[in-house]
């Protein structure tokens, strides 16, 4: 059985349209792999999302790393902000795997490059992370080293959503949630270049779900199976890709406009939630070894960058929900267990036109 | 004719109760006063908000600034960061009468403190401002500094919402725009305390507008009158009180969740939208002369803060709607008019359940 | 008679060699220009930098502003930061005159461009300040916006340095202070660039005064004219110009290495200090109409910043050292004096090797 | 044979007086553990700062990370921003070795936290590092888990300078570097506190060291053993420790203080150093479970605080020079040898008075 999208639901935010995919991977040369690990109360993985196709220590890329609120623990941030360039693939995977994904990023990219740490200096490693604890044994530290090899070596155009790879054990608004994509082309001056999105969705309490401007949250959270454990509050990580000719400092500034996506899903932003965005764009490369002092580089007028904004802030609301409705209900440890969105959204679609929470009796 | 706030017409965002006036004034100490100037062309004027009952300058208040997009030119924000307090008025105008605010707002701290620059340091004026060039003549440069003084001496707990002050000439959405305000009440350990938003709101496009979670804008835009020129992109100022004891950082992250409530309205943060917030707690105060070298503050655990992100988050939406609701159509420089969102309100909510711009025929 | 500079006297920070002037203005077209406002106790004024010969708000530069320490009132920053440009030139006045030179700022960019605030957005315009309260009564807010204008069309390539323009009432360690300037040649790859610094100093206290590596701040602390009234903490303002093509990101980089030449003439970043570093680029303009969605643009490979690094730090420290030594000793405000170190420089730099405070009884 | 720390020397940077060990462990409860691991090519190993002798994670302490430079892949920072504290002890080690430093920093904090992961949220590890690779076969990746665990195991108050623990391999100024460490101590009404730094050098160009002052680089580049292969450009970790009542953002501003005695060094803060201050106060313990929603603080008053940035920019610059002047040469990977400052000092040092490149013939 497929799942569905959200936009096999009818679910289509904003006024651009998606890429063929409709996938992050619409961006030309980004691929995704995923190592999931689901086995009783070891329920967690890896996500891999290599940035181009050629080699990116040597023809890094330029990138920004915004922290919308920093209850996180990913790494690789502050070289991004410094040097405003992405030189390895992005590994996903849960809070304390962390250590392990960032030693096997380092080694794939030491095998790949025989400079590094001898005639060159050393490699940043970028992983993110989420507290999948709810359901898997996160104490276990399960990840191994091969596991986030796997990935990197999985990573294709056509990818799995939901609960795959490091969405295996996710929860979002206390569903189930994990891996979300979605994509959206935007044509300027007679070119056509795509905005893609890929998000580890684990944040949220159900009370406060938004789908397609409906607070449904208080309509899902009645009909939702009960848990008596808390979901813990937990994270999420957006990853953004273009081929848009953008600079650093263009990218942060989209990358913060996730935020406007995400607020329409319901997110609060809560204290606990480590809300990540790593922006990349394909289209300058930044050459490790330079070859002349100076360097040209294409970038879009600023003007242009409104459609952008909401180009990103549709396909993050959109791969929000496709993290959440393309995974299936999952049972971990401790006999946790995390429902799915889409046995509810149809019954609490249906429901009154607004949320009672938002619209009182109106006079 | 009374105008209709958001309330009025049962728009009512989140769980949270209001306090007694619903304004920024419902944390004890808290004032706010206008001069509107509204003659022709010149459509523009001065709010005021006095952050509490006693001397600014000699118990000032722990406060962050938090910049959501930088197209703006506030003022005062770099020393509010450094040193984590507010030591003057806000005052909130036109972009182009920022440096006349600022002079009158020193001078008015100057005629209080006669310390200031001559036995001890200078004073940080802090002025916040937006756009009000689509209906003001904004080039005239039309604010005097008794304006500015006016404001700060009519400063009161109850005042007006819509175009008024500062407000005077603003668009939001390509609607009228202003002064809108909004507070929730928070019950803690036995005791109660607010969380006030005052907005100056000139930001938007019509087609994105959202209330009440509905994607209003598509109809709105259909339905309004026509402008032969552009409103260009604007600003909002978000200005947030609370008598709960927090510290600077946590301000900080309390001002962030703002945007979330801000999103729910529909904005993109444009690119040349100054979207800044400014937070302080009349809790604790910070003198300016030191008595002993240790002072005692008081703050809250950072476990409780969800529920004011929450609130902060409704009452950010629900100001952004007053500010909109309660500002009457208004016409100003080269014919310049900007209609009234309560002209289209009620059309609009009882459109189709889900505007087409977000769900596409479900299947 | 003609002041020396810290090159007359031999002094001479680092490795690179100066450009002809060794001002910014070797930055082939900034200039500079000053009024002076010297009489009495009224003892402050206007020093205006403009970045380039042609029109700043429709060809903008790369530009970044580095806040070292916060206690400031600088105005425009926080769209430099966002927007990575300076659209106007930079006017340095007294901290209370902020407001006043803000507004003639807009009215000097409204009259050039008489689109601002009518067919295109506002302007930003950006005013540093420094407290000469000491010597100046800056109570009394002498600045008008003539002063502002004059400073704006004396601008020229040679230019006064120490007590002129907005130096007239400055103070740095505790003598007399001001303005200050240096510059920089670069080779790289067969072409020449300038790096030009211009500091209005007004920040530190004697006893931490090193020059050329020695801690003289003592010596010259015991053979200074004491004042009964201390000279208050002040700031620096320091302003970087270059033609090597640089994005905002990386013109940000070496903002902050200003500080390694600062910390070099023994500055310890008082709390009450705002220390506040604006560095722009003339090799890369930026249109404000847009011709094409893409732009071309310049920069430097990241591994050749590091000469620029030192090239930065080595003029700020002349840079700071001339502000001093070209200033003459001042009596102002309530017979406040300022000393002048060349007064006390041959004396103290003839002292023991190293400074008692630094060395002790070496075993 | 021990070796001889600055003050030995008669170096003595600043006025304050160094506490009893002159180490960051003269702050009460604060402890420093190495793993020394140095053979043949593999010379590297592991330091553990301890910030207090009870449960970090249970009880937290306010804490600040400034990144100075960026290029480095330090762990943990993130979260020390959003929350202001630090709750495990920090890791140092070579930058291919954090990975395993991370997962062996969580897995010690599992261990004495049942909660963790189960009951309560995840752990935010803390580990800096800088790149060994001119000494150390960093692509071996020898750092194992056991040699954290020792190092956090050895954790005491009177500890090694130099090539021990996580700067065995690591060079400074091209010279042997390491660990260093100092102290100062203030008198704040009636009652002593004190502030401790702990460095792991790894950064600078012989030419641009200045010792007290003197800039000798010049005159040790000469002397010194010629490298056929360039030490790459490294990093530093200042960890500064305090019982001083402060809050995050003033740990924050004194963090920022560091860069002064480091620059006093010679540092040019090179484009490929991570230079990276955490700072932390143990004075006010943040409790991970509230008993109370509102807690009590207390702080410094600001303007106390420049005593505390001299006292933290004189350490600074003293653990600096220790961490110099304590190591000794040593010669690694590929033949690569780093000698030792101290060898070249006494020559350097009653050389002329002022270096060459400083100050050229005085009229």
């Amino acid at each position: 059985m497929k799942t569905k999208t959200a936009r096999d639901l009818g679910l289509a935010p904003g006024r651009f349209e998606p890429g063929p995919l409709n996938l992050i991977t619409d961006v030309p040369g980004v691929r995704v792999g995923h190592t999931t690990i689901s086995s009783g109360d070891v329920q967690t993985g890896v996500t891999a999302v290599i940035p181009h196709e050629g080699n990116t220590f040597r023809e890094k890329l330029p990138a920004a790393a915004h922290v919308i609120n920093g209850f996180g623990k990913s790494m690789g941030l502050i070289q991004i902000r410094e040097l405003g360039t992405l030189e390895t693939p992005i590994i996903l995977t849960n809070t304390l795997g962390i250590g392990i994904a960032a030693t096997a990023l380092i080694e794939y990219m030491l095998e790949k490059n025989g400079a590094i740490g001898r005639d060159t200096g050393t490699v940043n490693p970028v992983v993110g992370e989420c507290n999948d604890g709810f359901l898997n044994d996160i104490r276990g530290i399960h990840i191994k080293g091969e596991d986030v090899r796997n990935a990197l070596e999985n990573a294709r155009e056509v990818f799995d959503q939901g609960s795959v790879g490091a969405g295996t054990g996710m929860c979002a608004y206390e569903l189930k949630g994990g891996i979300g994509s979605s994509s959206r082309v935007l044509h300027i001056d007679d070119k056509t270049y795509t905005v893609g999105m890929l998000v580890l969705s684990n944040m949220g309490k159900t009370r406060d779900l938004i789908v397609a401007g409906k607070p449904v949250g208080e309509e899902v959270a009645t009909l939702r199976e009960k848990s008596d454990d808390p979901v813990p509050e937990g994270s999420i990580i957006m990853i953004l890709a273009t081929d848009l000719p953008l600079c650093e400092r263009q990218l942060g500034r989209i990358a913060k406009r996730s935020l406007v996506g995400l607020s329409r899903t319901g997110s609060q932003i809560e204290s606990g939630s480590g809300e990540i965005v790593i922006a990349f764009s394909t289209a300058n490369r930044v050459p490790h070894y330079e070859e002349n002092a100076i360097q040209a580089f294409q970038r879009l007028h600023e003007e242009r960058l409104n459609d952008i904004f909401r180009a990103t802030a549709d396909c993050t609301e959109e791969a929000v929900l496709n993290s959440m409705l393309t995974a299936e209900a999952k049972t971990g440890i401790r006999g946790h267990h995390a429902p799915c969105l889409s046995d509810y959204l149809e019954a609490a679609l249906s429901g009154p036109t607004m949320g009672t929470s938002t619209v009182k009796d109106r006079k």
